[in-house]
């Protein structure tokens, strides 16, 4: 039973008031979101006749005839705002240039704004929307896996700061989420792979039954692009159980620590000391690396605190290099370890909560842990992986170099 | 009873999220807030060790000693960062100068910061707030009678964009206010007649009461800055009566509806036409002379239509006269007001939502009046108003070009 009530409690000298705000959101799956045939989009503007949408340029350039094409057939008026795709231009110089195109559009109190792309598109646009006017509603239409399976789930939308990333923002929910996966046909490999390492976040602190498929078809997913690629329609239903399950999980998990008030976050797992490894190359390690590091390093970690046993660790370790992604790099050095922990230390009200499995499917959150541990576990991480191969699709041209992002740091 | 529980619906092709955030704040009021003999700043801020206060750049030539030794008192390292106070600098400027003081300040997750100044300052120190790291924590001391009774009662906080007035911002509740009306004793007599502007807004749709006591002590308590004065003493406890029912009337008001999700709103009482009227000058009225321009109107509009008796009327009328605050202008003419009402629309979902008072204490909301009804009332209105004579406190050098703000437009 939910029975919401404000309260204003006022002495002589003092009011108190508590009250709730209610947040309430959708995800629906389409299959052909931009298809004449799915009313789904259109029904979400067809109130207003018009429709003014903020597009990654890149999706714009690939799918803007078709999003055209169907606001058409719908008889919806639309305007595009592109955005650019750098985290350079995840920055309050868009945020400014959206607010411009909202002012310009005349959008009226309650008229949603669509946002399609990425996480950096959605993220974005997303904490425009949340600052016009207060709060301005907002669909978005993930196209990325990244997007699909973690930023669009999200109620977080911001802005990164100079070269602090995600240093502004705000927690609004977009009213719907149009999950259409067919847009992973023309995700570069790349792409796919910071993605899938945020499900393998998933499964290993929260869903043991779904490590075990990623496990089962791991290269499937990343060389037919879920399903989704050329010749990939026999792992299209593994891959989209296999997604969906990610994302009720991430739902089940979130929902209720939506302003992540509770700092003991099961998805904050390959998230300790990746935000500082991420960017300690002079060009930013790509997301998913960064991640899979960490999470490789906290499976070693877990088996020395005796929270997991060496097979599973190994089957962690496996996992990122069969699909490619890292699990050691040379930033990750005992400076770093330090520099890390005493960063997250300070976003984490001085606790380490380090997300760490126990078993695999199941989280602890580790504030024991002493930077001289620390230290000692990666030197044992290190002579593991000194014995692992990074393996198999798509890796024909892989080097190191590869696992920097190919955008230009935002000091 | 209060059971607040999030939810979440999944089924196979689609999730929906029920979820509530619990809002809290607490408004305590303490007689010289700086006086070192007071705890209650301290308490905000002697679990961190510092403070960093965000400061009204006139405040702080005024009393920011005193501050200083207050912090120093009580053995809390103190860091001030000015604002400087203009609309102009109601900005995303401004937003990005605090929010590098607080990166440089090395802000940890839960530290609340402390903004200190009238309504302009802990607008945008508050949405800077919001903003950083999606929600940081802030402790208000509003020092204008606008502040003390209506800004840091409200948890809207924004900046301009352009000349776009507050098109920018959040809310976002302070965890605490602390109310020291000594502010008020070296408050400006144009900026004490703005604040007494939102008291009798309150009051004119919300508390015939207090209406009945203001028309008793309104030129004292504008003489006397609330008691705050010198010599003014005797009328203090009137004075703190009313601006306590004041806030307690608009927390009651505006509790249930924070987010604004219900757009009948009493405070919106004066704010119909005044947002272009406001503007329409090439240097901006006043904001309290621009709004009680448009409660004087509507009063004569409320009369017009049956809901309050044509001595009510002009008690409204009288009381703004009294005052010294505009009961019309020669702005406020047949164009600007189908071009306000356009305008408003827009915000209001399409309906005009004219809050009346009916009669005086109480508030309807109309949306059946045609701009022909506006413009023949208007010409009531202005016939009404040339009978009426501007009155009395600190009115001797009174010119109509004092009701314009000595601000630069911002556009
Ligand atoms: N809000 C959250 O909770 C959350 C969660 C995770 C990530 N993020 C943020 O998301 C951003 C990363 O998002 P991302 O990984 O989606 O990257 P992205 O948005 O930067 O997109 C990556 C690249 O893929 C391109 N692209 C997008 N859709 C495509 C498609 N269908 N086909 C081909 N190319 C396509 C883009 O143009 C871009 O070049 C970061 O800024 C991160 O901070 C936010
Ligand atoms: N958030 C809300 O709900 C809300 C409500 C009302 C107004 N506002 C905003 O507040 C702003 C107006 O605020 P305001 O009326 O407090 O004006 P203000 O903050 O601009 O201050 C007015 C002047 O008084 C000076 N001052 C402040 N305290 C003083 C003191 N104790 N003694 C002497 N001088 C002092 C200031 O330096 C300034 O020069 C506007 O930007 C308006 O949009 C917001
Ligand atoms: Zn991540
Ligand atoms: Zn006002």
């Amino acid at each position: 039973m939910t029975v919401v009530e404000s309260r204003l409690t006022a002495t002589e000298r003092s009011f108190h008031v508590e009250a709730y705000e209610k947040i309430e959101y959708t995800l629906d799956y389409v299959d052909g979101v931009f298809d004449p045939a799915n009313p789904q989009l259109a029904d979400a503007f067809s109130a207003w006749g018009r429709c003014l949408a903020v597009v990654d340029r890149n999706v714009l350039a690939m799918r803007g005839e078709e999003l055209r094409a169907y606001f058409e057939h719908h008889g919806i008026d639309l305007r595009v705002q592109e955005v650019r795709i750098a985290e350079v231009h995840k920055s309050l110089r868009t945020v400014e240039q959206l607010v411009d195109a909202f002012a310009d559009f005349g959008l009226i109190r309650k008229e949603p704004v669509l946002v399609v792309g990425g996480g950096l598109t959605t993220d974005v646009a997303g904490f425009a929307c949340a600052a016009y006017k207060r709060s301005t509603d907002y669909v978005r239409i993930p196209t990325t896996l990244i997007g699909l399976i973690d930023a669009s789930v999200s109620i977080k939308v911001g802005a990164n700061h100079g070269h602090l990333k995600n240093r502004l923002g705000a927690y609004h929910a977009s009213k719907q989420v149009l999950l259409d996966f067919s847009f992973l046909g023309t995700l570069p490999t790349d792409q796919l792979r910071n993605g899938i390492a945020e499900i393998i976040k998933i499964a290993t602190v929260g869903d043991a039954d779904l490590f075990g498929r990623l496990e089962k078809y791991a290269e499937e997913l990343l060389e037919h692009s879920f399903g989704f690629g050329p010749e990939g329609g026999h792992v299209r239903e593994a891959g989209g159980a296999i997604t969906y399950d990610a994302i009720k999980r991430m739902l089940e998990l979130e929902v209720p620590n939506l302003h992540e008030l509770d700092l003991d976050r099961v998805i904050a797992f390959g998230h300790t000391w990746s935000p500082t490894l991420e960017l300690a190359p002079e060009r930013p390690l790509f997301h998913g690396h960064a991640i899979a590091v960490d999470m490789a390093y906290s499976a070693t970690l877990a088996a020395r605190c005796g929270y997991i046993t060496e097979a599973d660790r190994d089957r962690v370790h496996s996992l990122f290099t069969r699909l490619g992604l890292s699990v050691d790099s040379p930033y990750l050095t005992p400076e770093l370890i330090e520099q890390a922990t005493a960063s997250i230390l300070q976003t984490r009200d001085g606790r380490l909560r380090a997300a760490l499995p126990r078993p695999i499917g199941t989280c602890h959150f580790d504030s024991d842990l002493h930077v001289s541990d620390l230290v000692d576990a990666l030197a044992d991480h290190r002579a593991l992986c000194s014995g692992l191969e990074r393996g198999g699709v798509g890796l024909d041209a892989f080097t190191p170099a590869e696992v920097e992002a190919p955008v230009q740091r935002t000091s």
